[in-house]
This record gives structure tokens, C-alpha cells and sequence, in this order.
């Protein structure tokens, strides 16, 4: 058996060595076109940061032993071919050809199985100026390596990040430990537009303005100028200084050799394959970055690169290549990304997606300490649930906070995954001590404000909802926080704020007229809905409350 | 409608609380025998610790509010009666007596519906010396605000904690902190015994000793002696000097009161509640530490006081009391724990409860960095999973290490909610990136294995089953290790170990005997699984892996 693979970063590598667990007779022929192979690409922006300190490492086992091709020969007995670009398949010959990029030389590989696992490109847009120097994108070791040195040597002041995506916040991060001015430039109206609500995403670019990048959201870069190097982005708002550009607009799948081949490309411009990673020639398997998924709820095929996805594209592939039948599930575009020390998730559909698919859905916000509050370390996170009317099935949800916020999408991942109901979430026996989290933890909470939506106990509205509220002037905000509470944490920018501490609520209903429309909130609405269960016993008409509280208000508040 | 309920900790309260949001109108009334209401016993180990400075900060919400009387009267309108003693229950005349303790006076409290919560009480064994000053439980707020002076004071040099169970290893730590030598006296032959299998819990009292702690397993507490106060613990072994004792051998279920009232007890000893929480009388509900629960998985009935569960019990019941139907699901006798700095987790089955209740099964154990091994702060956990052979469906995990292990106690302990198998947990599209997670977590590499298992590719043993046959003399074991790793990590004690770094085995495959039994190795034993692989397809007979490698070895290593 034959088998060669085109591509040894994450899939490409992953499958080989599996498939030799599975074949411990087959030829195993790896190609890459770079000099370096399986390596840990996700690290780069850790790299640049600095808590990695040696590149190397992201290309060593947690032995110590680089991933080498040595070491793919004497561990795994597999060929790997460095510096060697595949330029053509014929499937009818079933073979490849590949170029040795130092040499030049051309030569065929015979294959039984093909894998393709060429991965994905960042987009690199055709704006003047592109070509000069300190324009990076982030996508090679050698693209981390040029930044890293240059922060070395001191040699930027104003960084520019173009797209507010995953790699372009971990990179504002990075460059913010060196102490570089960060400019956050996004041509969309929000933060993280490919996977967060509009109002989260609104507290997200709070937290990081308050920690010091500029984010500029709705603004278009049209091109940069400098001398040789960058010396200024030019948006369609304004011209900022700039000695080092990150372009990280997002990627593109790399298919142009499986297209030429013949092969079927999906509706999102990556290769299609089928549930066993099976591309339109049976012979030739394809994963990681170039193929696209079918996502679990919507069955929507979706291009979303993941380095966790591209391993488990490895591992089944590599079964497969060796006769098995494994399929892969699919994805729920799950994220998580570190901004300084705010931790952002999302797993399934945004509120966006399941309005535009068409589900009958509701959602609830709630905040809440990660663990009893009374615990050092206690931080407070937001969770937003997306659930499907009718069936309470989860849809998805998202979840932000300076606290522990992974754990808390994994277990709504793995629950939508087991096609769970919102019952469901409340009712998962989970792991409870102090350090972890409280005794009803913070999905549960979630869970139970969204029960409470649908049994139409409690009225929640947005954070732009209240906002568009708070400017057509006709709502009474309700704020039943202590007055402590408000000079610390900050008052809403609102003219008809009533402030009456919840635990007074009681003995001065006369302040509040029950014909108004009123919506209580206070730090994370948790006694904001306390106090509109109040109002409702006391035959108030018309009282919301606003979800997630003072803590997720996207906007200024008043010191 | 009246509600009166007993019991003001946690699950009655939470009734309360909940009952009071479903029906505005109801009359409710809870008594407490106590002084103190809804306090967060979970964390008085963190009281004692240092790390909550104030007793008080148990009993505030999170804005500071002191839980007192007066706030459930003005927030919630409750009325709660502290110091008050429920001391018979007239099912017939629907009337609870209670009894004030301060005044002495007896009087009836009528009810429509019932709940009793009262919670459960630390076993206190008849032991010679028992009543010796400085011999604390650690249930009620008192003991802890006694042990916490005591400290403050500088009182106790020689703490023993008798119980090596949940408090007693969370008091472990919170004395360490204050530099008091520390001896936990354990029964039974393991730590944990109520919810870790042995050779897990040996890695943990290995680490334990290390962090300084002296654990003696296999021994039992004969009597205190001192004068007045403790001077020394008596086992059956030592004489041990003891200025300050901790029990913590468990608690038992408070059920007294349903007792004398007739009210079905289960087999656990515990009150007997149905789906709904209802006892055997239609009228009483019962929550909390003093009912049992079913198991999820084996149906079984369970005894497990737990504040999760006592706050779930509390919200479906307040729903109840309000006309609804909900049920509580049952629990996976879910645990985490924290041990100075290693995190200790479990849910669902052990292998030993497998074994008892006679499933057929497959377990696997295996280590890993808990994020990708060159992020900072990177720590290894041990994950061992327990699933049903011919369906593949998980039964338990368990998971212990200095990394992050709830969070992958939570994914499992959702798929086990959601009756998911081996398969679901590889496949879950978990969030990830360099900060929290590997591109394959944890969970699934632990799955994987057992799915290598289950396909006969994995022939793994346990660290006990090893040591089992370094004692019987007849097994080659192999450490594939690089000698740097030998020596810090330390060395098997084990006449038969053969020293061969991975990377060099395909070409030392001559100073190996086909026809031996074989043993593999490493500091995690997935290069210990490479060397397998390549052993068998070198055609040796009859090579295992020993599981969770080095770093799992629960005896002493050589140096």
C-alpha cells in the first residue's frame, strides 16, 4: 500500500502517523513545500508574545524531541519530503507530481491513497501599499520569527491590526506585552463578527479599550503608506501612525491543486468531502484547513478552520487509509480566544445564525462569579444561551468574562452534540467544590433564566434593546444596585433612572408607577429579576429586565 | 396557600426562594434550628484556610448583602425562624411543632405543604477521649470559627485529621497553610475510597506526601488521649501527637424527624423522595443532604450529600410547591477536589463500582498536558475512563493532576447525562486554543485509547497489574524515556527495566527478546504505546503498555 499525502502540518502529519498505527507495512510519503513540518501553529502568537521563548518549541513533543524528519523516519517510519511542492495530480495514473524546491527537479509519486492536506492561506487583500516592509501576516514561523525580532530589537512603537478575528486579538495581546500601541481596525460593525452577538461583542471591545488597545469597528483600510517600510494605515476615517501592520482578515482554503485535479469543490470554495473525509475520487481523502464541514445543528456546510478539527481530520483519515469506516461528525464552529485576561467562547449558532436560518429560538444572558464569590480569584463571566423555542433544544451559546469561561462552552459543545434540551443543562451532575465554581454553576443559571423566558416568568431584553429604550426616552431603568455598587461599577447614561436598593423595593413601590414600562436591572440582573417578580406581585403591567446586568453594558457608564 | 419549611442551609432556602418567584401570594415560613441561615458550608475549609477572611462573607450574596433574616423578609418575604427547632410533624392535623430555643416555647405551625431539609450530620464514632477539647468536626460554621482562632492563635503545631475523604483533604490544606504538621488517618486501604479507584489514589497520596502531608491508609483510630485537651491520636499502629483533631469519616443523613413522622426511609438510610421530591406523604417534599438519590446510570439508590445537588433538590421543589411537575433527573455521584495544588475529579462509575454491579467493561488511562506543553503554566492530568465493552457507552472518568481537570470531568459527566458513548466523546467539536487545551483534548485522547482498546490495538495494564509483575520477576519492562527524563523523572524500581529511547527502538530491536512479555513505557506512555505498535509489528508476542506512564506510577521511584 502506497500512500501519499500532500501537506505536513497538522492533517497531513496527524493521518500518516495514524495510519501507520493502523498499517504497519504501508509506504507512507508525506510532502511539504516549507522547510518546517508539524508544527504547532496556533502557538505563533504565544511565540510573539513571549511566553514561548524558542520557536522550536512549537515544533517539539512534550518530550523534548523535535518533530523532525528524522524523527517522523525513526518513530514512525514514515517519508516525509521537505521543501517539495506537489504541482499536479493525475488520478488516472494515480500519481503526483511534486518539484523539489532547492534542486528544482520534477519527479512522480506513485500513490494507492491520496491524502490532500494543504491547508489554508491568509487573504491578502490588493491594497496599495501591501508590499512594504513590517506588513505581516501571522500565518508562517517565519512571518512570528520577523516580529518577534523586530520587538527584540525595540524597533516598533504603533502597531495596526487589520480584522478583529481570533489571530488579530491574539496578536494585539501579544504586541501589548511589549508594550507597542495597538490599533485594532475592523471593517465590520463589531469584535469577532464571524462568531459573536452584537451586544457581547460590544462588551468584549469595552474590556479592551478599558485595557488599552484602540479598537476601531465599521472602518474600512484603504491602503498604507511608508517609506520601503509602513509608516501608516489609511482607513476611510482617518490616517494612523503605523511601523508594524498584522493583516489577519481571515484565511481562504488552499484547493488550487485539488481543483485543477478535478475535484469537487463545496459550496464555500473548500474541497467537499463526505462523512469518511472522502473526496469525489474514492481514492483521495482531504482534511484540516482546505475542506470544508457540515455544521451539527443547521447541517449548513461552513468553512471553519480549526487546528483541533484538522487533527481529528488526521486521525480519521489515518483510520480509513488503513480500511477503516470512520466518519466525522461535523463541527459546531466552537472558539475560545484569550484578549488579555478576558476569556471569549462560543459554541453552535450565534442569535445571527438562528435568526437567519429561520429557527423559532430564545436566548437569555446571565452573569454570574465563576465560583462562590466569596473565593479569591472569583471572577464574574457572562453566559448567553441560544435555544430553540418549541424543542428547548440548544442551539448554541456564548460566553465571556475574566473568568473560567472553556469549561462552560464545552459543556453546552458537548451537550448540543448529544442533541441536549435546556432541561438538560440544568440538570447535568457537574464536578462542584469553591475553587471550580458555585453550587448552581454558571450554565445552569443560564439555563434556568431561558426555562424561565419560556414559561414566561421572566421578560429579558437586550443591552441594545435597553439602549434603543434608554434613547427613545419613554422607559423607566429601574436600578436596584446599592449606591455603593453604583459609584464603583458606574451608572447607566440614562435621564430616567429610578435607584431604589432591591432590599427597599418592597417599602417603596409608591415611587414607581405600576402603568409604566420598566426595566430593572443591576450588576448582573440577577436581582434585577428579583425585583421585576416584585413589581409583577404587586400588579406592575409592563416591567422587563435587562439581561447580563451593568456588567455587560456595551457602553460608557457614568463614574 | 402555607408552606412551611425545615431546614435553612441550602436546600430549603432555595425552595423557599424559588416558591416565592412561582406564587407571589403564599405564606412561607422556614425554621432553623441554628442561628446562622443559608450560609455556604462548602466553603468553611476556606474560612479556616484564610482564604475567606470573614465568617460573614459565607452568608453575603454576591453584592454584599448579609443572607440574614430581614433580607429574606424584605427581598423575598419569607419568614424565617431561626433558633427554632421542628421537633414533631402531625401529618393528619397537617401541623409541624416547633419549639424556640432560646424561650423554651412550644407552638404549632400549620401547613398546606410541607419540605423538610434537614440536611445531614457528621458521624461521631464512640471512641475513648471523642469529647477531648480540640477534637472539631467541620460542619457548622462554630467549628470552623474555633479551628480558625485556634490557628490565629498559634495553638496547634500537630493537626490529624481522621477521614481522607473530601473535608478531610480540604482541611488538610487549609492547616498546611498554616504551617501545622499534618497526619491524615485513612480506614480504608486508599484515599478517596468512596470515589477514586485504587491505583488513582495511590498517584494521589504520592503527591500528597510530596506536598508534605503524612497519609496513613489501612488504619484505624482507637482512642484520644490528653488531659482536657487532645495530646495524641491512637491507631492500631502509632501513637501520634495531636494538638488539634479533625473528624471527617462522613456525615449521615438527618432523618429523625421524618421518621417519628412515618415517612418512608430509603435503603441508604436516607429520606425516600420520588421523581419529584415528594416523600411518601403527597404533602412533603424532601431535599438536600437528607434524602437519597438514584444514580443516573445504575438506577441505583445513592447516598450523596453534595451542595449542587441540595440546591438543584431546593429549585425543583419550590417549583413544585408551586404546581408544577419537575423531576429531578438523578446524579452521577459527580466530586472535585482540591488537594494543595492537584485538582481531583470524578464522575459517573468507578472500575470498582463497574466491577460490583457487573458491567462489562473497558477502562483506559492516560496522561497528558493539560494545554499544548509549551504554553506557560502547561501541567500534566491523568484522565482514566470506564465504558460499557459492547455499546461503547461511558460509565465514569475520573481525572487527577496539577492541570485542569473539572472541566473535563464536566464534559464527561454531560455525555454520561445525555447517555452518550466512547465514540461521543472523540467527536465533540470542544473549544479550543493554546491557553486552555491541546488540538486533541485531553478527553479524547483518554477516548481514543479506549477505543484502541476496544479494537485490540492497546493492550494496556495498570500501574497496579504492573506492579504485580516487576514482583513476579517474569516481565521485561521497557522505558523509552530519554535518559535526561530517567533522571528527573526518576526510575522504575524494577530489576528487569531495559532502557531504549524511542527514537532508537527500530534500530535496537535485537537487544529484545520476541518471545518475552513485554511492558512499555514512558513519563505519560503514549511513546510507550509507539514502542507497542512498533514491537508488534516487529512481530513480538506479547507487549503491553503500562498506562499513565511514569507520571501515574503511584510507588516510589528510584532517583
Amino acid at each position: 500500500m502506497n500512500i501519499v499525502i500532500i501537506g505536513g502540518v497538522a492533517a497531513g502529519l496527524k493521518a500518516a502517523a495514524k495510519a501507520r498505527r493502523v498499517d504497519p507495512a504501508a509506504r507512507i510519503t508525506v510532502v511539504e513545500k516549507g522547510k518546517m513540518i508539524s508544527y504547532g501553529a496556533c502557538g505563533l502568537p504565544y511565540y510573539v508574545a513571549g511566553d514561548v521563548q524558542d520557536i522550536n518549541q512549537l515544533m517539539t513533543t512534550p518530550a523534548g524531541a523535535l518533530r523532525n524528519q528524522a524523527f517522523f523516519k525513526n518513530v514512525k517510519d514514515i517519508d516525509v519530503l521537505t521543501e517539495t511542492l506537489a504541482t499536479g495530480i493525475d488520478r488516472a495514473a494515480k500519481e503526483v507530481t511534486v518539484k523539489d524546491l532547492t534542486s528544482g527537479e520534477e519527479r512522480k509519486l506513485p500513490y494507492d491513497k491520496l491524502v490532500i492536506a494543504t491547508g489554508a492561506v491568509p487573504v491578502k487583500p490588493p491594497l496599495p501599499g501591501i508590499e512594504l516592509a513590517n506588513v505581516h501576516q501571522l500565518w508562517h514561523p517565519d512571518d512570528a520569527k520577523a516580529v518577534r525580532a523586530g520587538l527584540e530589537r525595540g524597533k516598533f512603537t504603533n502597531a495596526v491590526i487589520i480584522g478583529a478575528g481570533l489571530v488579530g486579538l491574539e496578536m494585539a495581546e501579544a504586541l501589548k506585552l511589549w508594550e507597542v500601541n495597538v490599533t485594532v481596525v475592523e471593517m465590520q460593525n463589531q469584535m469577532f463578527p464571524a462568531f459573536l452577538d452584537e451586544e457581547i461583542a460590544g462588551s468584549v471591545a469595552k474590556y479592551a479599550r478599558q485595557q488599552g488597545l484602540t479598537i476601531l469597528t465599521g472602518e474600512k483600510v484603504e491602503k498604507f503608506t511608508g517609506d520601503g517600510a509602513v509608516e501608516a494605515v489609511v482607513t476611510d476615517k482617518r490616517t494612523i501612525p503605523a511601523d508594524l501592520v498584522i493583516l489577519s482578515i481571515g484565511v481562504r482554503p488552499n484547493v488550487e491543486l485539488a481543483k485543477s485535479a478535478g475535484l469537487a469543490i463545496g459550496p464555500t470554495g473548500a474541497i467537499a468531502v463526505n462523512e469518511n473525509l472522502l473526496t469525489s475520487d474514492p481514492d483521495i481523502y482531504a482534511g484540516g484547513d482546505c475542506v470544508e464541514n457540515t455544521h451539527i445543528i443547521s447541517g449548513e456546510k461552513i468553512f471553519t478552520p480549526m487546528g483541533s478539527t484538522a487533527n481529528k481530520h488526521g486521525r480519521i483519515i489515518g483510520d480509513n487509509l488503513g480500511g477503516g469506516d470512520e466518519k466525522f461528525r461535523g463541527v459546531l464552529g466552537t472558539v475560545v480566544v484569550k484578549v488579555m485576561d478576558m476569556n471569549v467562547g462560543k459554541t453552535g449558532l450565534t442569535e445571527r445564525d438562528a435568526k437567519r436560518l429561520g429557527y423559532d429560538y430564545v436566548t437569555a444572558m446571565v452573569g454570574g462569579h465563576d465560583r462562590p464569590h466569596y473565593m479569591p480569584g472569583a471572577k464574574i463571566i457572562t453566559v448567553k444561551l441560544i435555544v430553540e423555542a418549541k424543542s428547548g433544544r440548544i442551539l448554541g451559546a456564548q460566553a465571556i468574562g475574566e473568568g473560567e469561561v472553556a469549561k462552560r462552552i464545552d459543556i453546552v459543545a458537548t451537550a448540543i452534540t448529544l442533541g441536549g434540551t435546556v432541561n438538560d443543562l440544568f440538570d447535568i451532575d457537574v464536578a462542584y467544590a469553591p475553587p471550580y465554581n458555585s453550587p448552581i454553576d454558571n450554565v445552569a443559571v443560564a439555563a434556568l433564566a431561558v426555562l424561565n423566558k419560556l414559561a414566561g416568568r421572566l421578560k429579558g431584553i437586550s443591552s441594545l434593546t435597553a439602549k434603543g429604550k434608554i434613547d427613545a426616552g419613554k422607559t423607566v431603568f429601574l436600578d436596584v444596585r446599592t449606591p455603593d455598587e453604583c459609584k464603583q461599577q458606574g451608572r447607566l447614561v440614562c435621564p430616567s433612572v429610578k435607584y431604589i436598593p432591591l432590599g427597599q423595593l418592597r417599602s417603596r413601590l409608591a415611587e414607581l408607577n405600576k402603568d409604566d414600562e420598566i426595566v430593572a436591572f443591576c450588576k448582573i440582573s440577577l436581582r434585577g429579576y428579583e425585583a421585576a417578580l416584585i413589581l409583577e406581585g404587586e400588579e406592575f403591567k409592563n416591567v422587563q429586565v435587562m439581561e447580563g446586568g451593568i456588567n455587560a453594558w456595551p457602553f460608557e457608564c457614568e463614574k
